[in-house]
């Protein structure tokens, strides 16, 4: 099939369009506003079946890890149904949002806090309790120091070490000390989607409270694994006062431009100091809305995990094929080292064919030939792989 | 007409569903929850043309300040074609919403910070500068303080005198002094609705220049005065580094569910600040092709001005008659005093009609007997003034 490919000049132009502010994935609008400019040029790929993709260029985005499913189609009907009611107030406490999420959760409402995307809960905890002094791994998700540095509070990179494929290992609880106030977990780890298993993570958090420090473990790609529970530190949330585990629809559900994260805490103070850490009014209605209808949607969730098993198994299989080396898979999304000596790298030669993947060179830790991709469905998964293949006759 | 009242019992829910945190109006959540459980009381209004409340009991909300006419039919539609689009991220940088709204306000596009409506980029205010010392009106919008509090700030009220009808007088120059960091105004003031001049506000600018104290000045209600542009600083933005000017699409064009706010500085390194005071990805999608597109809305605006002068004017006639003072109706809303003696309070009487004011007793420097309603159709005016007359009665 004829893919089109984007001229030499919209190369240049998306290059200038990304800007040295934006350091997470999902930055679409950076390489969208190049990509209007396109000019057809195109070129053969041989083992694309679809043809979909020779109408028109467009931008397919493989940085941010979102369900590959869009949102779910109640949620779709709830907010249509529900926009004549977008001029009042949202309820500050999201009652109806709240009682449903503690069903959900099966835990006490007085454990929950919503916010406007997780990414809300991070800054409202760290204003809350001002570390002076906090560790992340090396390399994470980038907010948990962005928020740190607000606070002016010192932050120790735990590395974790390419040798181990970034595991994280014994040398994290021996790093503990008591001058920490505040430490930081994403479990699977954001961008190395490895997993700390739940004994190790029990073993952290005792630790830390022998320690007095706060231990946030960062759940949001939780939802989308085999066996969620296996992993997660939940019942462990009872009888801890230094835990907080932090949970999002934006991944799970794909509401990312909606904007819904929650927390659990079982420390009714801090979970106080966090609501008043910011303003009332975080969680917009059509956030409230999509998220207790999403909590419905078990049927599309099975399905996106379902969906999500078999396009990795043929993602993996692809690139080991490229000769490119996967290092982790176990979330709902892929790391990946690319060891193959390029005159340009991976991204940008799939940038060339609008293909936009999460070059991981300025996470700390990581350097160049790192990358993340999204598992996306499996007519997008086509396109990348015959992309891919394409690269490798180069 | 039969309007339906709500049964005693009904009234004690709505008292226990109402919670010590919720200060603000807006506040249908609690008061919704108890006319639920409604079970048909009815009384005779006999000045009431419509019947539309006939058919069922309803909350009227009188306590939140949003333009009456709802969000635009434009909006509206936007909102509903892009649904399908909120599973990626918003753009974290609004660039389309902040080039459009350059040109709605005429400024460089550099001075201008979007927000998860108006009372983020307080927090972010607060949290970027980190003042010790700050002062607010009393009465004003009680977020200030609240933000003010999160960073263990010393906050002065300086006080509004009932005897002047609240309005700021020289004295609050001459209350500026070294020791201060930061100073709200509210212009017009909420909830009393009071105007400061722009001569004024001019010289409270250069007080605080020549002192060193930075100035916010909240114009978020500005856009719907008569002529808004009299009372705005935003000429003074250019050059003044320490003046920031709060704006919101909340009230202006009803989209308070949406949450959308802004900012306007000068000073580039403040507002870059402020955009690091707080996750990246604030503003969602809707609230920013909402506001897209909501500033296209140009004969919705004049259209909205139209209905609240006229509705204005009923309002403050029917109050008048009642006995009751209208302190200031220059805004959306209009501040007013009851003082009829009652044997219960103007706003509970009113909830047994399911009309909820904003008693504003608990603002500082405010008691008993203060109260603001909002503007709304002539519909509900309508109603309000019928109930009203009602209760003039007993």
């Amino acid at each position: 099939m004829d893919y089109m490919k984007p001229t030499d000049q919209t190369i240049e132009k998306m290059k200038r369009a990304s800007e040295p502010k934006l350091v997470h994935g999902g930055d679409i609008y950076s390489a969208r506003k190049a990509l209007k400019g396109l000019q057809a040029g195109s070129v053969q790929i041989d083992s694309v079946q679809t043809d979909s993709l020779a109408l028109a260029p467009r931008l397919l985005d493989f940085s941010a890890n979102i369900n590959p499913l869009g949102l779910p189609a109640g949620v779709k009907k709830v907010l249509t149904e529900a926009i004549e009611g977008f001029d009042i107030y949202p309820d500050p406490l999201c009652r109806e949002l709240i009682a449903n999420l503690a069903v959900y959760e099966d835990v006490p409402k007085e454990w929950l806090l919503c916010g406007n995307g997780a990414a809300d809960l991070i800054f409202r905890m760290v204003y809350a309790i001002k570390p002076k002094k906090a560790m992340v791994l090396a390399p994470t998700f980038a907010e948990y120091e962005e928020a740190l540095y607000a606070v002016s509070c010192e932050v120790i990179r735990y590395p974790l070490s390419a040798d181990s494929d970034f595991q994280a290992d014994e040398g994290l609880i021996d790093a503990l000390d008591q001058e920490l106030d505040l430490l930081f977990l994403c479990n699977p780890n954001n961008p190395t989607g490895q997993l700390m298993s739940k004994e190790f993570l029990c073993r952290v958090l005792e630790r830390c409270k022998e320690l007095g420090i706060f231990l946030v473990v960062d759940e949001c790609f939780n939802e989308l694994l085999e066996e969620p529970e296996r992993y997660s530190v939940k019942d462990r949330i009872q009888g801890s006062r230094n835990l907080m585990i932090l949970k999002a629809f934006t991944k799970t559900y794909a509401m990312a431009g909606l904007r819904l994260g929650y927390c659990l805490i079982s420390n009714g103070a801090l979970l106080e100091a966090l609501r008043e850490a910011g303003q009332p009014w975080s969680v917009s209605t059509p956030a409230q809305l999509a998220g207790i209808q999403a909590m419905k949607e078990q049927d599309y969730l099975a399905e996106s995990k379902r969906i999500i098993r078999q396009e990795q198994e043929y993602l993996i299989s692809a690139l080991k094929e490229s000769g490119i080396k996967v290092i982790s898979a176990n979330a709902n999304y892929i790391f990946l080292l690319d060891p193959i000596p390029r005159r340009r790298s991976l991204h940008e030669q799939l940038l060339d064919y609008g293909i936009l993947i999460r070059n991981c060179d300025n996470y700390h830790g990581l350097g160049p030939g790192y990358y993340r991709i999204c598992i996306r469905v499996h007519e997008d998964n086509e396109i990348f792989v015959a992309v891919l293949q394409n690269l490798s006759k180069q």
